[in-house]
């Protein structure tokens, strides 16, 4: 197969280091593990349309990152851009909010399972942020418990002291637990009793450069329970997995319910917004803390959110998401075993993680990755993928014969490797 | 003059009380002293082009808040429009960034009188807060310096210990002077040499509550000096006033040179981008810190931005803004003259403050605003207002004979009150 070249990115790269710091920052960026090594991604795109990307030297990419996450229904849905395009005729960011705010919230808090009631902001971050500062509100207390290589923003707090920028004050009263360990969480709560506001975390593990973890059968009931027990405010973090595998939440998906829940990405296919879901209990001190933005309450996002929303339930995504990643990832596991190499998939299957396990350094990985890249299909290297319902059949079968001829053009690198 | 009816807008918070927190939160909400008497006010849009803001009653607005500052060349600018739907057509949020990003920030960096390079979010607090993480990694120190009655965004270290949901380490780091006094900044520098890590500011005073102050003729230069003796990081809050008083920011159109400068609001008419920019010095310390968030890097924003200041250029927006705004509170004050009152109008004319004088609780004020907002006038109680460049002469002429009648109006009420 044919390798692509970068020439443009690597053009308009030199333009953006002399004018951004870095070029191009956080997960987007070239310089975050994900994109190893430079040489084989491009750096800067042009146009997308459904399941494709094209960067700007004219190379056309099968995504698989749905620009981590939003594009769900496929870049450029028609419905989704129509109802955004109608809005815009009429307003977006004007000096009180649209109805349709109110209708985007109507329409959450009935297909939502746990929420009650919604707030709107711009990023997962922002909603939170929110999160925290309720249950603080709620609780009157300071310490938050939160999973070890979970991810919930890039706000101060959710970082490492150390980090920089970050002063210890940021993060004086983070903790932290293992994954799917309940007695680490038990004993935790006991240490400190009568302080923890909230646990935080996503529906499951999905660290970066480790194989993704699903919660034990028993560990939401248990957490679930242990939280109603000393008041501790618990919150799902439905950031990244939101809409992927339950249209009524992940602690739906789960069988258990959030006191609050945070989505973004997915909420609206790529247009701006993002919303904190809770429950009655926690209304009135969400309503109590002054919390905004300029263009919080934007009505084109909303319009587009409506759209999503009525859109991924009219097809059943999630189904199309759960048989799409079956039928991809047993084809990648099975094109690697062919060319006698193990690759792991773990997670959830609309959003799964992969890793080739012959090669503890995750070399012979990143060398996949990289010719996989390089042959039009966008992957990364250590985070997990997202699928969107514009993928076809067809896509799934150039995605897998391109898997394979990555595997054996790796294969050649290092005949003597596994 | 006919007065408005509210009857839909009444309908539709009933229905935002069930499902969101407070109805309308925020500084849009009605609960937030800008929109009192509720009664007088609309609560939900439908519509909005130029100038004018319609709500869900089918009542028309003279909009002189401007969605808080985003709408600065007029609602559903039909180029600024053009070249988003352009843009939409090809791309927005997808897993890579658009080169537009760097044409943006290319932009930025020649208009930008203090700017050597770009960095986009999202919310005017995701750049104020990103400054402050900027200032404390490139000084090793932990505090900041602000002005009482400043405002910055609402995460958390903007508030006070107390507020809910905000605990006495957020804001451990927090120390404010007055403004416009010099004296005092000179003194905290010196009670905590090597400790301040930044000194962050708006322009001038724009508290709510309280007439507006401009910089006094020697201040920023002294502050200017001041900061560069003690290594202490100049942090411009530009969102609120940005591109109203001079394109190339408001630290050139008061003769100094910030270090870091925050951009919001005006940055492309509503479209949702926020952009800090700062001197190649503090280049590297950008890049190390990781901050992100899933649509930071969404093109249609730049692509609005792009043909926002574009636009804003070639009228001469900032020109306009000082005579419009000359005519409309000359107007005012001498409407107030006419029925035996006193309007005092304060900072800079693009963005006046005003404020009855002749009544100590500000309700004749209050009286005023509302009696002008029901008759089809959008001013709020006690923050700036903003002009916008789609206001013709026949819109002043018309808010000129509103605020007479609204006069008439209050002054019926209150024979003897003043």
């Amino acid at each position: 197969m044919d390798t692509n070249r970068y020439t443009e990115s690597r053009f308009w790269m030199e333009r953006a280091m002399k004018v951004i710091p870095g070029g191009v920052y956080g997960h987007l960026g070239p310089v975050e593990g994900s994109m190893i090594p430079p040489s084989a991604f491009p750096f800067f795109s042009s146009r997308a349309k459904g399941a494709y990307l094209w960067d700007v030297d004219g190379n056309r990419f099968i995504d698989y990152m749905c620009a981590y996450g939003p594009n769900i229904l496929g870049y450029g849905d028609e419905e989704v851009d129509a109802a955004a395009q109608a809005q815009a005729k009429l307003e977006d960011c004007v000096s009180f909010p649209s109805f349709k705010m109110v209708e985007f919230a109507e329409l959450l808090v009935d297909q939502i399972d746990s929420a009650d009631w919604a707030f709107f902001a711009k990023n997962g971050g922002d909603v939170t942020s929110l999160a925290l500062m309720v249950a603080r509100a709620a609780t009157g207390r300071k310490k938050a418990i939160m999973v070890k290589q979970g991810y919930h923003g890039a706000a101060p707090w959710t970082k490492q002291a150390g980090n920089p920028g970050i002063i210890a004050e940021d993060v004086a009263n983070n903790l932290f637990v293992d994954w799917n360990n309940y007695e680490q969480l038990e004993q935790l709560v006991a240490q400190y009793t009568g302080q923890i506001a909230c646990f935080m975390a996503s529906p499951y593990s999905q660290g970066n450069f480790i194989d993704n973890v699903l919660p034990a059968p028993d560990y939401w009931s248990k957490v679930r329970e242990l939280c109603t027990k000393h008041g501790i405010v618990l919150i799902v973090d439905d950031v990244r997995c939101g809409f992927r595998l339950d249209p009524a939440g992940s602690d739906h998906y789960y069988g258990f319910s959030a006191d609050l829940i945070c989505f973004c990405k997915a909420l609206a296919n790529g247009y701006n917004v993002s919303a904190l879901c809770g429950t009655d209990a926690l209304k009135a001190v969400a309503s109590s803390i002054f919390y905004t933005g300029s263009y919080w309450m934007s009505a084109v996002p909303f319009a587009a959110a409506i759209a999503t929303q009525q859109k991924l339930k009219a097809i059943k995504a999630t189904e199309q998401f759960f048989g799409l990643g079956k039928k991809l990832t047993e084809g990648l596991v099975q094109a690697a075993h062919g060319h006698g190499l193990h690759l792991k998939v773990s997670g959830e299957l609309p959003m799964w993680y992969m890793r080739i396990t012959d090669d503890e350094s995750q070399m012979l990985h990143q060398e996949w990755i990289a010719a996989c890249v390089q042959r039009g299909v966008f992957f990364t290297n250590h985070h997990n993928h997202f699928l969107n319902a514009a993928l076809t059949e067809e896509d799934i079968t150039f995605t897998l014969e391109v898997a394979d001829d990555a595997f054996r053009a790796v294969r050649k690198l290092h005949p003597q490797m596994v």
